[in-house]
């Protein structure tokens, strides 16, 4: 077992050194470089690489979900617009905020050769999908959105919004905060459109 | 320069070599290998693998540009429909659909590293949004679409919907078709919301 301490030190050490070294490229020097250990140390805790980057997913699907659990709001409406703006503002903790974008987009391209990041980055997906459908369908349980609304399809449609915003973020530099106005804007026509005129 | 017959044989070579080693690992053997030519052959007609990527992608966005071109309709709305139908397609070839998809994620992660292979990646973005912005003007134009439409936010939109569904094939598996159904109410709605009632 790996002290709370250690697992904590170790994440925030694995954040940085991908931030500076990208997905592809971070070895266990880099990260051991980001903590008072020694890389002999983190190996003792950690039999490789791979294994010390799932635990750090791990710990940032916890604090991920955490993070989506916490978005709180007056009304169903307003829960699924300050869920978008959580999910589509810039990484924090001081990086360029782009830097950790980078190497979120590196390991989605090693989905389809590593089963066990691509487990992770289903449960991610997974994730944001279920926090999108408990606002639409508390929604449509409150009567403010249309009640017809397909509630899974249209989850899973805002999570395909917001993995093209961070795409076009990392690929060509489009900052994720432009698309909040206009899903913003969509979701009121989607929540809307029919059934409550 | 190169011939059109030698660029013509690199351009399928090349998308072949990316199906089957991806962006980060492809070299120039594997090119060559895919061809009738020895790598030094190669390595006569371009300078180096990143040179020859940058023809490749020079190729690519042409196709690109003209199969975006050849979607026709008989309507605004239907074109709109037809245009997503031809970006929601898994890669053709008789490679297996994800292969390529995978390649261009990949390229899309070296964003941020490289400025010529973003370049062309600007060139792929602009040139969906242009196309979602001619099908959409004509709508507006032919009082097909709301006329308080904002042509170019939604168009921008549009790209972002078609970026996610193509990340979200990689990183999970989830096809990209699977996505057109949900656009297509989701165009609906965002087209006729307001201003036909």
């Amino acid at each position: 077992m790996v002290s709370q301490e250690t697992t904590a030190e170790v994440t925030d050490a694995t954040y940085r050194a991908l931030c500076k070294h990208g997905f592809a490229d971070v070895t266990m020097e880099d990260i051991a470089a980001e903590t008072e250990k020694s890389k002999s140390a983190l190996h003792y805790h950690y039999d490789s690489k791979h294994d010390l980057l799932l635990a750090f997913l791990d710990e940032l699907l916890d604090s991920f979900t955490e993070r989506l659990d916490n978005v709180a709001a007056e009304t169903p409406r307003e829960g699924l617009l300050a869920l978008t703006e959580e999910l589509l503002k810039s990484a924090e903790n001081g990086n360029p905020p782009r830097d950790f974008e980078v190497a979120v987009l590196e390991m989605k391209a090693q989905g389809p050769y590593d089963a066990e990041i691509r487990g992770y980055l289903e449960r991610f997906d997974q994730t944001m999908k279920e926090h999108f459908a408990g606002h639409l369908a508390a929604g449509v349980e409150a009567g403010e959105f249309r009640t017809d609304l397909d509630v899974s399809a249209s989850a899973d449609f805002l999570v395909t919004v917001i993995a093209g915003a961070h795409t076009r973020s990392v690929a060509i530099g489009r900052p994720v905060e432009e698309t909040r106005e206009t899903l913003a804007r969509h979701i009121d026509s989607m929540l809307t459109a029919e059934g409550t005129s």
